[in-house]
């Protein structure tokens, strides 16, 4: 049977409570706003002959790519974000890509269970907007119901192996005197992209045309707010998808990994 | 033709310039104390087949494993640390092994070197402790001349694949008043161990014989000082060697990579 849940009850329930709903296909919508405090990961699973060089990616790309977790070839529990979970099915939405080509949308990944797989889960912004918003800085995407716009910039990333390409951006307009605070608060996000790696001049990172997002959503930004950028979740994932291996299993845009960590033990 | 450098002249030589003469086999002594103000590294280089497990060691243990730059398999040349360095012959000593037991002392692995071989440079604790002498925090090793005591611990470091072990740490003994400030400067150092790992109790933490050092030296610790404990660069070679890999090559103790970068840039 399947049940719908309104998001005023889902907003009361723990992680754990919202993993086991997932899993029973009774929740497979975005996970934005759900179990508020709790770090919610973004996923890539990947074959292993290509783990090597992805973690390695990873590792020189620390802003875009901050590894929360890595499981080992095959596992499919998490350890460190939440122990009793399983990453074949405590996701609302996957995709499947197959040489770079969606092929499908799923919510349960066990029958695609093979023995090779290594699963990555990144941090998300969703982690530091939260300090910022407890911070009194405003974020515009969620003021006007919105998904953050993101834009692929001329800031290439360090290669590694098969892996290459461009770092993709999130943009959030802040007040002039919100700009210090903002990169203070971020900064101490390390494992969820971080301090902003660039403000006010979008030209300067390659990007022309800011009421034209690459994806997401364009934002208003208004008289005397200054464009803020920081490295976005979606650059290992375009990454990805551009060296087209055999097989990648990610989550659906926005629909997450709910974690047992706070977003605050990030800060560390 | 062999040359003898007094350290007097070698500490007014660039990183380049000390390379070249590791290089030319003129230079086979520690490098504590050279090329002040620039990073130095710790060596582990691992066949392919051992890489991916290593790499997941040292995501999952960042503090004992702060990995300054990994190579692509069969790639001795650094981008990152020193653009014009070849990591075979640029450390004036190596420790090759063998199934975990020490097969030789060289200055030069050219012959050694296999298409397979990854390298992967680990942050030193050389780098904050320049940062604490600046703060005006006796460093009591330097004072008596000594190697930094080190322990093994009760920490268990997060296993990864055939990698796993205690943390090995090393102690400073600090006045109470200095302690703080330890703290705060080295927490921005996460590229080379960042903040310490325990406080004042050896106990606490598997070490019983605070006169007894694992490794290195014995230091004095004076009335109402307080030891404080670093997560250490000989954790990564502890595990490895435990492991047995069939090959493994490593900096010989105190004989690191003199890189490029200044150790201010590893604080951000």
């Amino acid at each position: 049977m399947r049940y719908t849940y309104r998001p005023s009850v889902l907003r009361d329930l723990s992680p754990r409570e919202l993993r086991r709903l997932i899993r029973n296909n009774q929740w497979d919508k975005p996970t934005a706003g759900l179990a508020p405090g709790y770090a919610q990961a973004n996923l890539v699973i990947l074959p292993f002959e290509y783990a090597f060089d992805f973690l390695l990616f990873c590792q020189r790309n620390p802003k875009p790519c901050p590894l929360l977790e890595v499981l080992e070839p095959g596992d499919y529990h998490t350890h460190f974000l939440a122990p009793r979970s399983d990453i074949r099915t405590d996701i609302p939405k996957y995709v499947i890509y197959r040489k770079g080509t969606l092929e499908a949308m799923v919510n349960d990944i066990t029958d695609l269970w093979q023995k090779d797989l290594v699963t990555f889960l990144i941090g998300c912004s969703f982690s530091f907007e939260e300090a910022l918003i407890k911070a009194s800085i405003p974020m515009r995407h969620i003021e006007e119901k919105k998904n953050v716009p993101m834009y692929v910039t001329n800031i290439e990333c360090r290669p590694a192996g098969i892996f290459h390409g461009p770092m993709v951006v999130s943009m959030r307009p802040l007040p002039q005197d919100k700009i210090v605070d903002a990169i203070v608060i971020t900064s101490r996000f390390r494992a969820v992209h971080g301090a902003p790696v660039h403000i006010g001049n979008p030209e300067a990172i390659g990007i022309h045309r800011i009421n034209k997002p690459d994806f997401g959503d364009k934002v208003t930004i208004k008289k005397g707010e200054v464009p803020v950028f920081w490295a976005c979740g979606v650059t290992p994932q375009a990454v990805v998808m551009k060296a087209k291996p055999h097989l990648c299993i990610t989550h659906a845009p926005g629909h997450m990994f709910i974690s047992d960590i706070r977003n605050e033990d990030l800060a560390r």
